[in-house]
């Protein structure tokens, strides 16, 4: 089977650096299979970049090779990582953006930082590794290249420091990590974390109360603000065919809170 | 020939929900051959869908299945549906997002309800179907299982119920039903509803008169208003180099008037 | 090998019509591998699109067939064109949108325009070529359809016609050709037209100064205004970790200077 390489990337739709990365890839492995993740994580923003690779590359079969180029620290001395993480393959800065995927590995990742630059395209920018040095070492690994092959071992990497949340016997609080395209706030609190607090619960994001906890959006009326677990067990707030974001003037950093009565 | 899975949603270009479908679509059948036709739909509008769907599925050679995540009913009971129509199939929600596919199809279609949860990923969410019923129930398809054996058939299903046009004898009153990219306005009326008119029309979106009428944008001034035909037949009103949409003040459901002189 | 064909045009993320070049294409060549460059060029911004192509084109193998739906003169008798310039393979209509590419090849295009009517879906609709003569014929063109068959030479075509920068003993004068999804401003000033300026320079985007000249964006503070080489060796503007287009208030045609001190 031809290999599948995908991508995601803080490009922007409209711009010509994910074609770029596209035509590099193909120039060195023309059997590529390549698919699109995102182009549109928002600008430089690791975190957005984090919680979506760990929401998608799990999904993934293990043949598939994962290239993130969100890179705000491009030409400086930042290395680039290929990981193995989980059974899952990727090829990022080392930026701390794939390091959410630690989370469900049972076994330690195996980190090696991308250095021999006969993989790599000549000559190399200072503003576009993702160009330069990703896409066509993603190439060459598609093409059978041993990853050992690509640089020395990492012995360490820079993890993303996220908000932990406050776990109490009658209180959970935790905070807004992350909105999707329907304005749905995705928390840092999980099931788990919730359930311990029985079953009559006050729900809080910033001041506003959201009383309804529902199993799914359509079990409230449109309009109506509820609380729900996401499709990936973080607890999370919608407003039914609306934008919770914008109603409940809600963005990522937003406190929420879980309260037992 | 490897299959072909078309991929249509709501999510948005930002999430990573479609990232996500195509995860599990690979797991599934790592060969399938993934295209976007958009993730750009208008957040839980099933009109939008079915005009989307109405356009480009006809083009589409047989051998290709297509995916519809258009779902503000999900973790409801409303089924999902495996649908033939016009020789091409489609899986999507039952909220009649398919049914302009129905026009032009001489046949009664052949619809099944997806029941069949050995096909499932699981567990299944409610709050993400595509995920774990659609992506994975195409999958299988792709590789050959018998769509009876997804669930059993269906009697009945929703029908986009859309504005009718009233046509007079000199006179067709429509309404904008899409409105595209570049802010042209797509109308329920046709063009063998406007020819019986005859050749000297007055056109009108709301109370704008668009006294031009053309066969080409290019064919006026850059800033004129213009009505033509659109690729599909259907009565459309542009602004050359311009949008019609802004400069006329319309949107979807805004009334349009022909008028014989 | 199975045939790449990219597509690049301005209908959005949210419109039928990509969906539609692509269901065409895969009606007549089913093995086609469909590579989507761009869907979010600005509508009808031939420069845009030119620059795209300048970044994107010359990267890409040359088995790839790039397919370029930027149309505003659709309906019009301008000519679709078939080229080859620098050994790449494009499909465009005459408007200028591929010459830049010639900066970059060594020996004269070919240029064929399409005429042959039996490559091309019927009925032709005045309003989408790229849906009925486009996309057909490089479907055709992948299944080894010669390139002679498709219409006659063409011995003239339209030319994009930039803005020439101005280059003095002591000074260069440019302006903002392209600005990117991260607000960066991309110049028609090369990085050899201000090598001559020496060492010691002064760097203005409209009337504003920027003094800092890094050979990376992150060499710089967060939203600091910085002047460097872009990837494709072009003098750039941009804001570390922010928009330079909107903090200079930059847009495409401001007027950039670089002076010796």
């Amino acid at each position: 089977m031809d290999a599948i390489i995908t991508l995601t990337s803080d490009f922007g739709e409209d711009s010509p650096y994910a074609a770029a990365l596209k035509g590099v890839i193909l120039a060195v492995n023309p059997q590529a299979r390549l698919i699109d993740l995102s182009h549109s994580i928002p600008p430089q923003d690791i975190q957005h970049a984090a919680f979506f690779l760990e929401e998608a590359i799990p999904l993934f079969p293990k043949e598939a090779l994962h290239v993130v180029v969100v890179d705000p620290g491009v030409g400086t001395e930042r290395p680039i990582l290929y990981v193995e993480v989980g059974g899952h393959r990727l090829i990022a800065p080392d930026n701390g953006c794939w390091t959410l995927l630690l989370g469900c590995a049972a076994e330690p990742p195996r980190v090696i930082r991308l250095e021999e630059r006969r993989y790599w395209r000549q000559p190399v920018s200072k503003t576009f590794h993702g160009r330069d040095i990703m896409a066509p070492v993603a190439a060459h690994l598609s093409l059978g290249v041993p990853p050992e092959q690509l640089g020395p071992p990492a012995a360490t990497w820079v993890t993303l420091k996220l908000p932990e949340p406050i776990i109490e016997v009658n209180r959970a609080v935790g905070s807004v990590v992350f909105i999707d395209h329907f304005g749905n706030l995705i928390t840092n609190l999980r099931e788990k974390d919730v359930a311990t607090l029985g079953k009559r619960l006050v729900f809080r994001v910033g001041p506003v109360e959201v009383n309804r906890f529902v199993d799914a959006y359509a079990r409230a009326l449109a309009g109506e603000g509820v609380a729900l677990y996401s499709s990936s067990g973080r607890l999370e707030f919608a407003v039914v065919q609306g934008n919770a974001a914008a109603k409940l003037d809600a963005k990522v950093g937003t406190q929420v809170e879980v309260i037992s009565r």
